[in-house]
């Protein structure tokens, strides 16, 4: 694994770009305008296996007007803009295959409000999830989605987020009431309202969640937030195979047991989170589970689910008894993606992310680590399971040409069959510049067309994020 | 009363239709295209109190084929396609207010498959949702969402409706996971799949969901669906002052009781409803509520909502027991619009449908109330409070041009109050004919910009529903 990792490179069509238009940047942002190359280029990558030329100049914005602004320079001189939150893309959101400016909305990172006698908050796009935990605390309030990296909140509603609790709380999409958003001309607009429900007009809040950058630049969102369940009990069970894990989730589910947090760890996956989390949990095949409510309630829910578990020969429960002990475990859950990538030194992650209808997870899951196992590759295996979500990363020699087609090939055969079954190429990652291919199979010609039809509706020049989600 | 009704118009631009146009829908369609008076008039009106010309003819689709071929056809003559369900729209939907067609789904009226394993049901548009229920009933499932009218799904679909269950089961907004639509040019695309979330571009599912027929014609949709709850409860509490029984519903959402319905209606439509459906409840305001859940769970919910109605002076609970007695009690509430319409015979009505973030319902609601009492209309009020949402119906004279414009100015007053403190103007009935101005207050001029940029991108003839919305 020394040799120097080749680059893998997404189809780049870099634009020239007019050159009075940086000068024209630096003049309106002076120092928020940044042009050194090691800036740029922690800008022009994410956590994605693919390689781009950085962007040609960062912009930090400070304000709404500050994003406004920086778009309707761009607009003027036709370079592209692609919004930077933290950087934890998995699918190459964040490259500049297209070249144009980064503009980066993690100093926009205020809590506005918190109106907890609407149980909803408004924050700036920067704000990242634990942050927003932090800050709703002593309010006894929490914020449910949480994807694996601490990722701010813009960047979540760009891809349409989600993570452990979604199985109860829903995604982004369920989550997000209403936003300002700057469109590709620079102005400002404001979508949804405080109100819990709306039949006004087209859902421009949905439109937008889920877009990529690719529709507009979110400037402030409006999230629905939840008060602390007054119970919270935290259990792992370990199980003899895979099958009866992931049998147990669908039956769990099937029986409409609430359950906050339903996830999946094969036992390869848990020996590499033991060994970067320094814990010590059995190395088989895991349900972690969470489970939410009054402290009644939360005990009807561990019956039953104790039954399911019994009759599919799981391992009586491991309970994280303490607040403590369950960050604990959570952090180690959250760091599974982590821990994968170490265990192999030098190496780069290929992540898949298929979801699927909840009956067919045994058929979608259990194949598709049978052919990784098959195929010889390292990977690890994490599933949001009560959703029927879950990924794969293949953990690839970065110098190995024939590795990384291998993994690719996996991937495609893996999607293959999500699809086959009713499902998505992508739960929650969205689709980035590695999956365009996936979107066309899944959603269709005529489908992707309208996506198009409003991309050029909304962006005729073609400047936010340009080159992702579909080929334009 | 017996003045003839004056004709109630919105703005009507007729298009000149080519005279080749109805022959050749008659040669697609032999004997499911009428041009019978009686049938055009019967579906170019609804609920709404507002007239216009009926549609040139009527098609009858048998099949996502037959709606395809209506609409090409329409595409190619330029005509306006209008999307019928049962005829239950409030706000105009159905009127041929620039020409056209109506294209009548109804007898798209198959239940295509239940999956129970997946907690989800594929349906033709013209199924109703009593129908629905009837149908998965033995499945031991139930759909939640129910407007007052038995309406039909896809009408449910492009008006993003609700109804009482929204307050714990969500909108349709939350509960259509997947679509197939006919475009503007007649060709037929899929959005979304069975899995329960997907990151897979963009929202298309959402943004038919609520677009009133004006970016494309529902033929099929895909519903979640839930298992019948293990205990049900409901019952009536009276209350000395509206009040007392709103500040009940805000303290039971604050606290975050998982409450399945809380409904309110004033003394005054207590009344119209005891008379109409021959009941005898308490002729004071009123709370309707339902518990859902395990035995254990709908009892600790029933304790905390009796200990907050308790603090805010509402009598004792009145039970419905059986099912039969809470299929009473709540056809009761769904007719209470049409108690309210018999209570002044002869009567058309203008209903009203803010929603308000939940802290600010007393501001919205009895500020509206009390302006209607003063100035002297009939109307009724009913409340699908837990979500922030009520109607106001005022029962105007037809005839009588001056209470119709006293009646508006109540609308306009209440709307602007709603939007003063962070609402909408229509929480589950849609903007239609009726409000297009308030939705270019609620959303601005920029985001009904874009509203519109969509609906020119995917219907550049603008031949879908056209004229509702916006202007254009």
């Amino acid at each position: 694994m020394n040799a120097p990792a080749a680059p893998y490179l997404p189809p780049i069509a870099l634009r020239p770009v007019d050159p009075a238009f940086v000068p024209a940047l630096q003049a309106r942002f002076g120092g928020q305008c940044s042009t050194a190359l090691a800036v740029r280029e922690q800008h022009g990558r994410d956590e994605s296996p693919l390689d781009a030329p950085p962007p040609v100049a960062v912009v930090f914005a400070q304000s709404s007007t500050d994003a406004a602004d920086a778009v309707a320079l761009a607009a003027r001189y036709k370079v592209p803009v692609i919004p930077f939150g933290v950087g934890s893309s998995l699918e190459g959101h964040l490259l500049a295959v297209q070249g144009g400016i980064s503009l980066d909305v993690s100093r926009m990172n205020q809590v506005l409000a918190v109106q907890a006698e609407d149980l909803t908050v408004r924050v700036q796009p920067g704000v990242t999830r634990k942050q927003l935990n932090e800050a709703l605390k002593s309010h006894g309030l929490f914020f449910p989605i949480d994807p694996g990296a601490d990722a701010s909140i813009g960047g979540m509603c760009a891809t349409r987020a989600s993570g452990t609790n979604a199985v109860r709380y829903g995604t982004m999409r369920e989550n997000v009431l209403a936003l300002e958003v700057v469109t590709a001309s620079g102005d400002i607009i404001r979508t949804g309202t405080g109100a819990k429900k709306s039949s006004a007009g087209y859902d421009l809040t949905r439109l937008m969640v889920g877009s990529e950058g690719t529709l507009g630049v979110i400037t402030e969102v409006t999230l629905k937030v939840y008060p602390l369940p007054e119970a919270v009990m935290a259990a792992t069970c370990a199980f003899a195979t895979l099958a009866d894990a992931v049998n147990t989730t669908i039956a769990i589910i099937q029986m409409g047991v609430p359950i906050a947090r339903c996830e999946l760890l094969d036992g390869n996956t848990v020996r590499m989170v033991n060994q970067h989390s320094k814990l010590s949990l059995t190395e088989a095949p895991m349900l972690l589970m969470e489970f939410h409510g009054s402290p009644a309630g939360v005990q009807e829910q561990i019956a039953t689910v104790q039954d399911i578990v019994a009759e599919h020969r799981g391992q009586a429960f491991e309970w994280a008894a303490t607040p403590e002990e369950r960050t604990r475990l959570w952090t180690a859950r959250h760091n599974a993606y982590f821990a994968g990538v170490q265990s192999r030194p030098g190496c780069r992650c290929i992540t898949t992310d298929t979801c699927v209808p909840i009956s067919k997870l045994a058929d979608a899951l259990l194949d598709s680590v049978a052919e990784a196992q098959a195929a010889g590759i390292p990977y690890f295996m994490v599933g949001h399971v009560g959703d029927g979500n879950f990924h794969m990363g293949y953990l690839i020699d970065p110098a190995n040409n024939e590795e990384r087609a291998r993994a690719e090939h996996l991937n495609a055969l893996l999607v293959e069959r999500a699809l086959r079954l009713g499902g998505t190429c992508t739960g929650e990652h969205g689709v980035g510049l590695h999956k365009m291919d996936f979107l066309v199979n899944e959603a269709g010609h005529g489908a992707v067309a309208m996506m198009r039809a409003i991309k050029q509706a909304l962006d005729p020049d073609n400047i936010l994020n340009p080159g992702k989600i579909f080929a334009l």
